[in-house]
């Protein structure tokens, strides 16, 4: 296995779609790294260890010297979007890393301009930009991402790229017969198909080319029948959906933990409030419809309620999200959560969560851009499920259960890279630290 | 080994030295469970499911089906206080469970009268009582309590008996050389040595007799070497410390959570309102001393600062008790957290739990006894790490980090039990669902 | 003016449109209070007291010891609703007071049943009741209504009657043509103009008759000039509109408090879960406009922004209201509020309030009626300023701007009561303490 | 009246003994005020209207267009400290302001220099500095004082001065007979009384000098009769104690609206937690003591537990403060609130209020020390009662209670500008706008 994944050297462009607060808090963030003023918290594969063997081995490597990922210093960004500000200047208007820092790395910013977009407004009615291709049909504008990615990677000397998916949040759809096979996914891209929206033209020309691809919007993008068979043919990595940050990241952090208990839980009340260009964008009830079903999918895959009818059966389960200017990028969320114990007794629990939502999703651009790097070296293909861990609804193989219990996720995480490397997996049973115990049984 | 676990069959007696409000909530709740009038909410024992197998199985049966535990119909109780109350009067006292409830049950609970306790009024301050065993030494007290076992047994005709200690929190005190063997104790216990408190008392009584000893308090009790020697010499399952309620089950639910995610923690404030007779206790600085040092470990030994002290290295962590009538045995906690993420910003995590202290408690009490009977039927003897799950301050092997992380205290527990039923052990690695991926590797 | 005032002796009946979880509530609660099984906490006319003269003097009557208020015994009860359960099955269902406390009371709560209710779907479409008026025009309606209260005063040997709408919201209308003046209403009645809602209706036949009214919800009501016109005709004093209970009486209270240190206001986040029959009907939006405009306005108006631009100029304020069943009535908000300091520093207030829905208003139903009948009998017609205290929407003479701050409103109501009564103004000036202070001015 | 107050004209020297966080807030804050770099929000005499007149009138002036205020361009500042850094230093070190604000201004900042400071360290044990006065007796320790103060009024032109005690709570003490005379107090100081506190010797030497005084921390200082008869003497104003900032002002703003609707309360917890060199003193329980007492008064005399005492006669009353650093002077509290309504069921209130201390106090040392000034011109000597809008623990005539509910705080401020400048009290009775009503009366 170890011995078989290919080297990470050379250079990794990372190409994001839709230079937002987002991307722009990421590409600065990793610029002010590389010069020494800041330090990349919150990615697994910077700041992450990961424990090998027996606790008393007391091995606990950085998880970046411990498996072969690619060098910040050896990654260049670019990427598309509506809006033709430089990464300096979109980045000024987000408003989310002070202006200070952001004076420290502009020449590392402003170099960098975004490609024209593939947009649709149909699908984004709060927005408006005007850096837009044009083209007859959606099979052109792929091609016309696809000739970009090219262009970008030879400009920039890349020996790999990825894509991960930063854009906005599309308006709900489901999926159609034209998602249903790659056939007619191309016939679609040629007829213009409205049924295809354009973040499914961003990673049909990635897969296409065999280059990752990760989407951390709640649309459906690569999560069809069409681009996940297109994955395997051309041995391409995929996953999704939707960043896990804020609110959904604590809801997978508690719910397990009550479901651990068998503490059983009668409502949970979940509301946001944001005033960045995401919160503008879920104001529009089809954007937000998209959210609201990846939001709430999650409480019911860890409470299992048909398994525990008993503790889980009457959940009454409510999202909210507010546009509210005042916060701009300080995304708040409160929840309301109403459990019962012994005898079912009713308690309650508020949880307040202060949050910066570009500070908790820029670390997860990183992660996926680099395990799906690694995944590609590896041989890894299709579905990565092991990545389950970053997504608010992950992607997996059709028929199967996602997990959202972030616990379960970590350690399918760990698990998958201790196996790459060919370390033992970790059960934590440990009853061999006990000698007799072990005698008795 | 699942042949070799003796039968569930007979009548199981469950002794709790202290009546007060965890074990009479603890005791109404299994007769009105026995009575149809409501369900063991909290209890994994008797609502916790287990996966078997693979996801794709669909296995999940329930822990009690799955494992040969004691049937709640089978178990009888008993037990020791310095008040005279018998268990209606004192729940009633307690003001826990909703009069009409205990009403209903009042029968089964007036015939349990309290045996007069073993007490020492240096080790808890705030408390007056009068059911009190006098005699001249130490020795003398673990022998009326043994008596009291024997007795107990007989008159209700057990055939198995557990313990587990649901009195108040005695003052801090360290371990000294009276606790380092079995020997020096028990002439500590002859020449009434001050540093062995009441509930060390009961502790020997029952381990002596190879009885299955669980402690609920932060106090020292049976994480000493002589009672350690002890077990091991008696063949007897011994647990502790310190029932996991409330603010501390939420911190190893959160923290886990944080660490995961690779999140900094700056500060963490933690502050509690109680009313009870345990909020009393707790008033007094000795006894505090005790619940601090318990609650204080939790989150050095999940977070590591000395793995990651880019991370945690900086954390100031705060725990505060305050005793506040008006809430009785509603215990509220509050929690203030200060995280930073990608580049060092800081974000805000505000957690009010409104709970009630022994309806979480009261389930753990049965879930103890019932496992820890499993463990002496199962021939596991001396400490039980599995069990850790349970307790705000694990007890473990000599020399061997506790682990606090709740779900990895979980994964433990459950595998243990598919390890003692010969189950394949559940890793979450899971690639075997992607086909193709497996091939690739 | 004193001795003018009429006696309270005598019955008074008090009428209620709408017998739902407010009017159960507060009708339980005084027969409660009869039998002294309860206090009436939050009732100013019964448990407030009043400071008289200087504060050396030390004189702080009750309120209901200085004024002549109906005594509580002499009070009957009465009303109209689309359900026609009794008083004491619309409690039982409403969950909001203990069964056993209902249990007492029962024979003085079943004996009231609910008289057929005036009705239009089209104002409330998320209900649906059966016990319903038939007439082919709303004059016959209004004759109907009239033609109850006098049979109930009749039956009941009532000396006077008020009446207070305790039904749900309305939907949102505008004031139109058919409100101008009384002789456009009596048309539209007659020519069942779709304007004249079902509550104005109630109104009419009250003010014709020269019965107080009030109304509890934010519907127009009367708030028309129609009405207004008549009740000066007929001499009934009138009020409203939507009790002040919850959040709103919370913001009336803070607002006031960051006003008067001007500290500067950015954005106000409101949000609500409640579960009970009030939520449904607010889960339709043409409702929930009602209580929009009615919540909205309070802030405002407390704040003045055309004042104070540099305080409150940018003011972004939100209010949402989500039906959430697991709390029933037990209806509980969440606030966040943006605020800014000295230099333009920002600070955050967050407020959560668990309360009780019909706790709080069922009070206010009592202080209304009271006071109502004593301006009635004090002979003060026409629009009841003095009473804003009550309202989250207080109906002023046209041209003036409604008091929403609850201690100008308090100050209000206590000189107005301290004038009827001929007692001294308060102004806190105070300096009279100071003797040599008074010297040197 | 309003004839006979001196004018503002010329320079006005205002001198803070303590010249930490809050004291440099506010020099800082005036200074970019000055600079029209920011605005002083939150200060009454700047940012400010007061209502005249009728409602209808529509006057709402600036208070500093209405009274004769010092203008900020005509203000100089002054101080002493333990520490010897200059104001640009201990604001740097404060942590309060963006150092870009302070560098802006450092000029203006850099200059100020404290003179040695009165300092006694049985009164403060957690704090050590070393730019402290030394003399044989606390009598010359005055008349060092009063020399500065001279020395500063000649080098910066001053013809007024006023002080504003901004130094650290010093330990609690009870008033004792060294304190009952001007005699008694000038004997202590001579013989070096260990009941003298450093903040009573800086009091004495300006009350001596006839200058204005305030205190704006909990300790006794000029709240002893020695002083106040000192006072009288001298015509001077004075008044205290403790800046109303953060919880307390929350509670005085909260607690008044309970009690206005008659709601009752059960418990009252309060916690804060902040981490600058204040939560370092406070730390200490003999200061945290002086703290306390200010803090725990409030309520009681908001809510009258004497003449209320169905509603309040139990309140359980706990006020907490820790020492975080994590939060350095962003100050947070909660509070948790128990009330009752109807029939006595329960509610629950909480506040989170996560503030910035010195923000919230800076704008209190310029009124004080505006107001203070004005006071001096118009003749009005001795305790500024209707001050008591600034202060946690209003200082007043002996015997007489103080007012704490801060809306009849803020009217008796403002009716005491409005009887200053001849305008009418206002009462907001308001019948008169209701013509008929009038009349009916």
């Amino acid at each position: 296995m170890k011995e078989q994944i290919q080297s990470a050297d050379g250079k990794l462009g990372i190409l994001l779609p839709g230079l937002g607060a987002v991307a722009t808090t990421f590409i600065a963030g990793v610029a002010a790294v590389n010069k020494g003023l800041a330090q990349p918290i919150g990615a697994l594969t910077q700041m992450g260890n990961i424990r090998l063997g027996k606790r008393t081995e007391n091995r606990y490597p950085l998880i970046k010297d411990f498996v072969p990922l690619a060098n910040l210093q050896d990654v260049v960004f670019g990427g598309w979007d509506v809006y033709d500000d430089n990464v300096y200047e979109a980045a000024m208007k987000a408003k989310v890393l002070e202006p200070a820092l952001l004076q420290a790395i502009k020449p590392e910013l402003e170099v960098i301009v975004p490609m024209k977009a593939v947009f649709d407004k149909s699908y984004v009615k709060n927005l408006d930009g005007h850096n837009i291709k044009e083209a007859p049909t959606k099979y052109d504008l792929a091609k016309a991402v696809a000739a970009d990615i090219e262009q970008f990677s030879k400009t920039n000397g890349c020996n790999r790229v990825a894509l991960v998916w930063c854009g906005s949040t599309e308006k709900y759809i489901e999926q159609s017969a034209v998602h249903e096979s790659i056939e007619a996914f191309e016939a679609g891209l040629k007829n213009n198909d409205p049924a295809i929206s354009p973040s499914m033209i961003y990673a049909y020309a990635a897969i296409r080319m065999g280059i990752p691809f990760a989407n951390g919007a709640p649309n459906l993008t690569c999560d069809i029948p069409a681009l996940i068979q297109l994955a395997k043919e051309t041995d391409t990595p995929i996953g999704g959906k939707d960043f896990k940050t804020g609110q959904t990241l604590m809801k997978t952090i508690l719910a397990p933990g009550l479901h651990a208990r068998a503490l059983g839980v009668r409502g949970w009340f979940s509301t946001n409030i944001l005033g960045n260009r995401d919160g503008l964008v879920l104001d529009d009830p089809d954007n937000f419809k998209t959210k609201e079903v990846s939001k709430l999918s999650v409480l019911e895959d860890i409470l299992q309620p048909e398994i525990n009818p008993g503790l889980y059966g009457e959940l009454y389960h409510k999202v909210r999200i507010n546009y509210y200017p005042p916060h701009g990028d300080n995304k708040e969320s409160w929840d309301n959560i109403d459990i019962f114990g012994w005898l079912g007794y009713g308690m309650q629990i508020k949880i307040n969560f202060l949050c910066r939502d570009s500070i908790l999703a820029a670390p997860i651009v990183l992660d996926l851009a680099l395990f799906m790097d690694l995944a590609k070296r590896a041989g890894m293909t299709g579905i990565q499920e092991w990545l389950s861990f970053y997504f608010k609804s992950p992607q997996t193989a059709p028929g199967l259960r996602p997990e959202h219990d972030i616990f379960k996720q970590l350690i399918k995480l760990q698990n998958t890279l201790r196996h790459l490397m060919g370390e033992d997996l970790i059960t934590h049973l440990g009853l061999d630290y006990y000698q007799d115990l072990v005698e008795a049984l």
